[in-house]
């Protein structure tokens, strides 16, 4: 799946990625109008107005970007039908050929990540017939039990032909706290940073490693730091845009080949009609069309920043 | 909730959480054999017998123990009727007036987290109407993120008036790779214990804060020693029985008034009918009779650890 996500990358020639993380405040009136017509103001509305939103966006961009990354959370708080729309959205966006990356965050002892792995990437197994369930393509981890914690979702992506991206440093404001904290010479991340390159040498894609990371383009010093420490790690990178990283600051994220990174916009782009930059040219009748044109620009803020 | 809590143990006399975690392994032939008869080897089958079954296990036990903890993976791995399985479990132990703690680990940054917050803890707003979610009465958060990826958590635990338990020293055997390394004097471990303790102050109930701490049984002198840097923390401690942490080795966990641990057993109780101790006396169609059994003699094993 590595090799895929590259190959899409490289087709598209934009490394980036759509994060799918509906907030209802986004959704325009006339979807959220007709989910309510016919569900009423419950779970089942919300989600139905969810999946409708994410379909126009799909529809609007998906010729143009590889990959998009759902934000679990934003399915789960509305329950089972939240859940739904989030396996929906897997689908529909799998059915367009692109690489999905389950946002999901999980990470727990052994017994509890191989569950996770085997319900987000690999089959469960009922009696004596497999099932395939959530079926992402890549889902992200939190590091913070260590190996034994992390192991079980990469033997389930050895079998499956998946991967990770495990977090490494995140891009939020107090990553610090814990990830900056220096153990002897390093700091926390640079400790999981070679962990998570050392993971990544057990299941190699032909460029890269299926084993990727969690790196905020909030940090971009940090960026460049870790892009050194692991070399063949794919680096996921959140915080563009609506959380404060720039195209410019994102060139270090980035290996000499142009690869090695994908980044990440989640509201910058799904909820662009109401943006300053785009909401005279767009409104929330046209809001998918806002949203292919805030990819266009996206792709060429980073183009310019990796040239 | 965490006065309830307190309460629950001090009514039963048990600091005791029985975690449901259900593996299909665990469940006996003849609810297997009903639930695939009804709705065939499918999600739904597994999902249909899980419930059973750990209904069975809270019929026999509920009125012995204060609070349950399901492992949300096991439902997840299982889709969406595994997730409305969950709900329903945790729906089930709420009625018979058990403590509800979500085992979710979840932690993301802050919007995210609130929305895991809002969706297991708090209440979702669609339209005007207020909708409760998963809702359980506590959940469990990993730190690695740092204070802006908790404190979400944290406000819908005020305004709902429910709490959390957080990682700070897990009872998986690489959990030392990241949680034991030192950091000037101090370990990880110690100082996201330190935080839990301030995060703690801020939501204080009658004797405990709202906002306890995951210390593995594992690791009792790493137990020890959190007891005196959280004083006023509720200590959930996972790792009893089957991952081969020992009543006698538990007595630090507690303060001297008795409290201020909970500790959990999950296979040790839910498949005490496949344990050599118990499948002389007990078969898979008295099961939960065996649970009720493991349950008594866990309360016992702990009670003069601590006494």
């Amino acid at each position: 799946m590595i090799n895929k996500l590259v190959a899409n990358i490289k087709k598209t020639n934009a490394p980036i990625v759509v994060g799918l993380d509906p907030m209802l405040s986004f959704i325009p009136k006339h979807i959220l109008s007709k989910a309510f017509g016919e569900y009423g103001e419950t779970l089942e509305g919300a989600a139905e107005a969810i999946f409708e939103y994410n379909k126009g966006i799909v529809d609007a961009t998906y010729d143009l970007i590889p990959a998009v990354k759902p934000q679990v959370a934003m399915y789960e708080q509305f329950g089972i039908p939240g859940m739904i729309a989030f396996q929906k959205t897997v689908q529909y966006c799998k059915e367009k050929d692109l690489v999905v990356i389950g946002d999901i965050k999980r990470g727990d002892i052994g017994s509890t990540s191989a569950a996770y792995a085997t319900g987000h990437l690999g089959k469960i197994k009922i009696g004596n017939t497999l099932h395939k369930v959530f079926d992402e393509d890549f889902v992200t981890v939190n590091p913070y039990l260590g190996s034994d914690g992390v192991t079980p979702f990469i033997d389930i992506c050895k079998e499956e032909g998946k991967g990770l991206f495990i977090l490494v440093k995140t891009s939020n404001p107090s990553s610090g706290e814990f990830q900056d904290q220096l153990i002897g010479e390093k700091t926390l991340y640079e400790l999981v940073g070679e962990k998570v390159r050392s993971w990544g040498e057990t299941h190699m894609g032909d460029e890269y490693s299926y084993i990727g990371a969690v790196v905020g383009a909030t940090y971009p010093e940090i960026g460049k730091q870790l892009r050194k420490i692991m070399p063949k790690t794919y680096i996921l990178v959140p915080g563009y845009g609506a959380q404060g990283g720039k195209g410019k600051d994102l060139a270090h994220f980035f290996n000499e080949d142009g690869l090695g990174a994908i980044v990440n916009s989640s509201r910058g782009i799904i909820a662009a009609y109401q943006m300053a930059e785009y909401k005279e040219k767009f409104t929330e009748l046209n809001y998918a069309d806002a949203s292919r044109q805030a990819v266009i620009d996206m792709i060429e803020d980073i183009s310019m920043a990796i040239k």
